[in-house]
């Protein structure tokens, strides 16, 4: 199998994973025309779907094509469970863009601002509570779309209730604890990022992604196998795989902020530097930096006033003092971890699909 | 039967209520502190409870008290669930009291601001970010509460998932419609409310409070007779019920929000007045209103330097134009229309305790 095979493969997953979204018949409770159109905005934006694509190709691993098409309304779930994470964390880091478009509350702050002539504070207050409203909306779509999946006569409706507690206990709640350890990173000065250490970045960082996809990579096994047993050997196997590939997906991200294509990224080169945005990358390059070259990274990293000539310095520099290479690197070595978990798994057309969704964690450009 | 016994097993459910979320295997996943005081702070506060308490007398009605208890981790999961709903309503209000305490944003920006010495506006963005997060992480428990009910040998796991779909998309839809509405009308003008009517008014509060008591009362009775059939006679019965009462329940919480007392209602009277709430009672009597009144009422309502003294006035003149009449008649009319849905379920203290708990609604002053 080649590349080509897993990119027609994510393609067809994600027109199939859309028509079932498109089509779910809790659609008719979005409202007023505000919450239904803030539902739907960061859905029908161009996405890479790569948490629903790999609960499938788990599902089909352990369960074939049968069971794979049987696991589509849960990978809609999680693919609406991730969106409502979105929408509240660009809320919180008070982000305007998202996938090449507004933020949803930046987008219902302008509706407000020129449907009723608001004044800007109070328009921005419209902004906020409908962003609020409509990831809760989404985080409640998304448990009915894991329940439609236990409605099939085809699956244990027990184990779908297991799953849904995994998803609203463990995930849910190491999702939270990763999201306001990065708002309280946030909140110290960078100057002190060298208190913290690596192995405390990647925690984080697999509190904030890494845990979705592990969970991701489990429910798509339990349901494939048809079993409740979430300590079965095959089931774990893939659950690791998984939760390994986040952590991966996560450091490329940060990777793809600092190089990545504009228009692929769907938000300005260098908002991650001028957000400040504290990733292995600049805890590794500031490690390394001489006095001279901390005092250029620091007066730029986090100020959002940064000329284009500041950035691409920056740019440089994380290049030439190993930010971007040990991120790389400590991807590589996750993705080498994560690939022998499959060793267990039987050969087949789902298991190659994992092992080069696998490698393209590592060389996605977008 | 009479009050007295209503009060006891109020009294009663509230203790097996508190005692079964306080020792729920999910407080583990609270972290970091901040989160967890967070999402106990509204909980260990003095409070009602009358979304549980409805929900297992109904399925006591219908199943007897082993039936009744059964039912609890569901009670739980409502409880939970109007948790959540208050931590981002009272964001979405800026409100700074609930239960006689502060609300999450305000007491976690205290303690941003103690804590970092950070400037007023971090300190803000703090509390907003935590009091969104705890809602989404009491969202997640309380869906987790009613799997737990859904996990024990006596319930129907087909039932519990139809429960959760129906809370997730019809109540949860139906809640943020309301909550969306209230967010508009308060954008307009007090003096175009005449333009509203008295039954749009009543809508949106079915919308934002009834809709949750009706599936308090539906899940419960479907839990009590473990039966997945929602269009079951006595299902129905109750749902209408339950449905009917809370909209009298909130009819009466308007009044009390006027007439009540400060320590009973854990936040300063007049609030109601000074943040322009709009009601029946403030409709009603601008209906009625001379245009001196009219003046009068338009000047403090919404304003929240008002003085005691105009509060006062204000308080005059919805009792004197009828305001409060209209809204207390009202509340009796829905009460009055619930009653007889309780005919055709069979006699037993839980159906007691329900009749018992309508006249409540009324009567209640606190």
């Amino acid at each position: 199998m080649e590349y080509q095979d897993l990119l027609d493969y994510l393609d067809d997953a994600e027109k199939r994973l859309l028509a079932f979204i498109r089509s779910n018949n809790v659609c008719k409770y979005f409202n007023p025309e505000d919450i239904f159109k803030s539902v739907f905005s960061y859905i029908d934006r161009p996405a890479k779907r790569l948490r629903p694509s790999v609960l499938l190709m788990a599902a089909g691993a352990l369960g074939g094509p049968q069971r794979e098409q049987i696991a589509l309304p849960a990978a809609a779930g999680i693919e609406l469970f991730h969106t409502w994470t979105l929408v509240h964390d660009d809320l919180i880091d008070n982000d305007k863009l998202r996938r090449g478009g507004q933020t949803v509350h930046e987008a219902m702050c302008g509706i407000a601002r020129s449907r009723q002539s608001l004044p800007e504070n109070l328009a921005t207050e419209y902004g906020r509570d409908v962003a609020i409203l409509t990831g809760d909306m989404q985080h409640g779509w998304a448990i009915s779309c894991f329940v439609d999946c236990g409605l099939q006569a085809e699956v244990n409706s027990m184990l779908i209730l297991k799953i849904i507690k995994h998803l609203q206990s463990y995930v849910l709640g190491n999702l939270i604890f990763g999201e306001v350890l990065d708002i309280q990173y946030g909140m110290h000065p960078l100057t002190k990022l060298q208190e913290v250490n690596e192995a405390k970045i990647v925690e984080m960082l697999w509190l904030k992604t890494g845990v979705l996809y592990e969970f991701a990579g489990m429910a798509g096994a339990l349901i494939g196998k048809d079993t409740c047993d979430f300590e079965d050997d095959e089931v774990q196997a893939i659950t690791h795989f998984a939760s390994k590939c986040g952590i991966a997906f996560q450091l490329q991200d940060d990777i793809l902020g600092i190089l990545g294509d504009e228009v692929s990224l769907g938000k300005p080169v260098g908002s991650d530097i001028r957000e400040g945005k504290k990733t292995v990358i600049v805890y590794e390059s500031l490690k390394n930096a001489n006095e001279f070259q901390r005092n250029t990274i620091l007066s730029t990293l986090g100020n959002r006033a940064a000329t284009s000539y500041e950035v691409q310095e920056v740019k440089q520099l994380f290049c030439d003092l190993n930010g971007i290479k040990r991120t790389k690197d400590l991807a590589s070595h996750y993705i080498k971890e994560a690939i022998p978990y499959l060793d267990i798994i039987p050969e087949s057309r789902y298991k190659q699909l994992l092992l080069l969704w696998a490698h393209y964690m590592l060389d996605r450009d977008f």
